[in-house]
This record gives C-alpha cells, sequence and structure tokens, in this order.
C-alpha cells in the first residue's frame, strides 16, 4: 500500500479536521526524521496510521484491549487512550504493518513511555506540535524542535502531565515513567 | 513515652526549625484529625515521628531500604525520599509503634498513594500547610482544609506534582497513584 493508498483508506475513518491533523503530524514526523536520522518512510506509515481507530467504535475497541489481552489498566482510564494500543492492532492486522518501532510508535504516541525509541519520540511529539495543533505553549514547544529530541520529548510530556493535572484528569503513568526516564538522564547528562 | 519525651527525642536529631515545623505539623494533624474523626493520639504521634530520620546518614537510609526490603525503586529517586519508610521503620523497631495507620502515615507522607486511610491524608496534608510553612499557594491550601479531606489531599498531591514537574524532578508513582485515585473518585461522586 503506497502513501496515498494508506491515506485514502484512513481518510473515510475519520472527520475531515482530523484527517488534516494526520496529514500535519505526516509532514512533521517527515522532517523530524530527517533531522533525528530516522527512517522517514516508517514516520511517515506511523504518522498516516496513528489516529487510525481514534473513531472507531468505543465498545468495540474496549472488547478489541479485552481480547488482545492489552494492559488491563487501560480500562481505568479515559476511553481517549485506547485509540494508540488499538491502532497499533489495526495498523499490524489490518495494514500489514510489521514494524515494530512503527507499532510502538502508534502505541505510545498518547502516553509515551520510559525509554522510547526516536521513532516512538518523533510521532509523540510530531502529534502535539504539527501545524494545526493550537493551544497556550505550543509555539515555545515548537521553537524547541531542533534543540535535541529528548528535549523536546520533554517538553511535550511535560506539557501533557501539566495540562491533564490542572484538568484533574488522570495521568496514565507510563507518562510519568515517560518524564521520569527523561528528567533523569537529563540529571545524569 | 509521652509527648514530651518523644518530643526530645527528636529534637536532638534535627535543627531548629525542622523541629518547629514538626510541632506545627503536630497541632495541625490534630486539629485535623478532630475535624475528622481520626484518633487525636495518632495524628499526634505520627506527626512527631514523621521527619524522624529526615537527617539520617543516608548511607544508612540506603543500606535499611535494602535489608528491611522496601520496594528498591527508591533507590532510583531522589534520596528525600528515603526517610519517610525508613522513618516508618525507626518507629516502630526504636520508639515501638505498632499501630499500622500511624506507621503508615509516616511511610506515605512525602508521597502519598492510592486509597490512603484518613490518618495518612491528615499528615500528608499537616506537612504540606502547616503555619511554618512558606510557598506560593500555600494559603489557598489552607482554605481547603476544612472543605473535605479528599479534596485537600487532592489540591495538596496536585500542588506537589505541578512543582515536581516544573522544577524538572522525578515524580514517583506513587504521588499518580495517588492524585489518579483522588480525581477518579470525584468524577464518580
Amino acid at each position: 500500500m503506497n502513501r496515498d493508498e494508506m491515506l485514502n483508506a484512513i481518510r473515510t475513518r475519520m472527520p475531515e479536521k482530523r484527517y488534516v491533523h494526520t496529514l500535519g503530524v505526516m509532514d512533521t514526523a517527515i522532517r523530524l526524521a530527517s533531522v533525528y536520522d530516522e527512517v522517514e518512510k516508517d514516520a511517515e506509515i506511523a504518522a498516516i496510521l496513528h489516529d487510525v481507530v481514534k473513531y472507531a467504535d468505543r465498545d468495540w475497541m474496549k472488547q478489541t484491549i479485552i481480547d488482545q489481552q492489552m494492559d488491563p489498566n487501560l480500562l481505568l482510564f479515559h476511553h481517549e487512550l485506547w485509540h494508540a494500543p488499538v491502532g497499533a492492532y489495526v495498523a499490524q492486522y489490518e495494514f500489514g504493518v510489521t514494524n515494530q518501532n512503527v507499532l510502538n510508535a502508534i502505541r505510545y504516541h498518547t502516553t509515551g513511555r520510559a525509554h522510547m525509541g526516536t521513532l516512538e519520540k518523533i510521532i509523540f511529539c510530531a502529534d502535539m506540535i504539527e501545524p494545526n495543533r493550537q493551544f497556550p505553549g505550543v509555539d515555545e514547544l515548537r521553537q524547541h524542535d531542533e534543540q535535541g529530541l529528548d528535549a523536546l520529548t520533554k517538553l511535550c510530556v511535560k506539557r501533557s502531565i501539566q495540562y491533564l493535572v490542572q484538568k484533574n484528569q488522570p495521568v496514565y503513568p507510563d507518562s510519568i515513567h515517560c518524564y521520569n526516564d527523561l528528567v533523569t538522564r537529563k540529571e545524569n547528562e
């Protein structure tokens, strides 16, 4: 499946605004891949598919998490988190993606996790800073995107945690593991 | 050991400023205990002993964590966290405290945890809002201290997480479990 075929396949599954966001993530991820020595084609595929089930039926996602024996704690958290691991499942079994880096980049694009690989960080950050995103502080994040991928990822996960805590929303533990991993590394440098 | 004997026993182990803080925690904890139907004597003992090893030798604390098979992850985090679980150990084996509520209130007074008991919440909050504490926002916390112990605890743990993230300091997972527990309860109310 080439780029256009894959884009056509996901376009019918989401509102136009989300499709435009996906194109923004794709362009940003490819640019970051070129800066940080990642395979651009992998960044492209992960970006196109990262929100593939964002608007899928919630009950089906719940059942998929159970049937595929994903982390059962996901079900205790907001359903907004489910589309990332379920998206990785669909990428693998419907789109035939076998590259584990691509699958993990989709799987952890919402929460992050400790010890993320380069492609995971790229999709996690691209999702937050792509040009269509608008929220207070997004320009500060964008300005950091060539100061090192760890620095950018750290800022993005900090922003995510601070936003959730401010809104009294639960924080999935993987986000704290991601944050702790990055601030501890910095301390050790 | 009565109150004065216990205060004399801890006074020699800390700078005067920390002793004054301990007295503040004691007064605040006793007041909160009277408001929230907790045993005031338990609040008094937990407060007096909560920082008993705050200035103990760091290598000895580290060895105690290993020898007593406490959570080994503690050693991956800032030593500032160690005095709470090690303090519970000293309260038990040196001061003869056997009440598990008191020991847990000392053990979790720095991080919090999910499903804290009343006394745990009281010591956790009293440690943050006692009259000698001065930091931006402390008055807002103090104003919440009769709006329900869960509401106060939630604000205190939020403040703790936000402070750490702002300072690029690691967040011990128990604090996120504590936070998630309290914001999820609120959603379910």
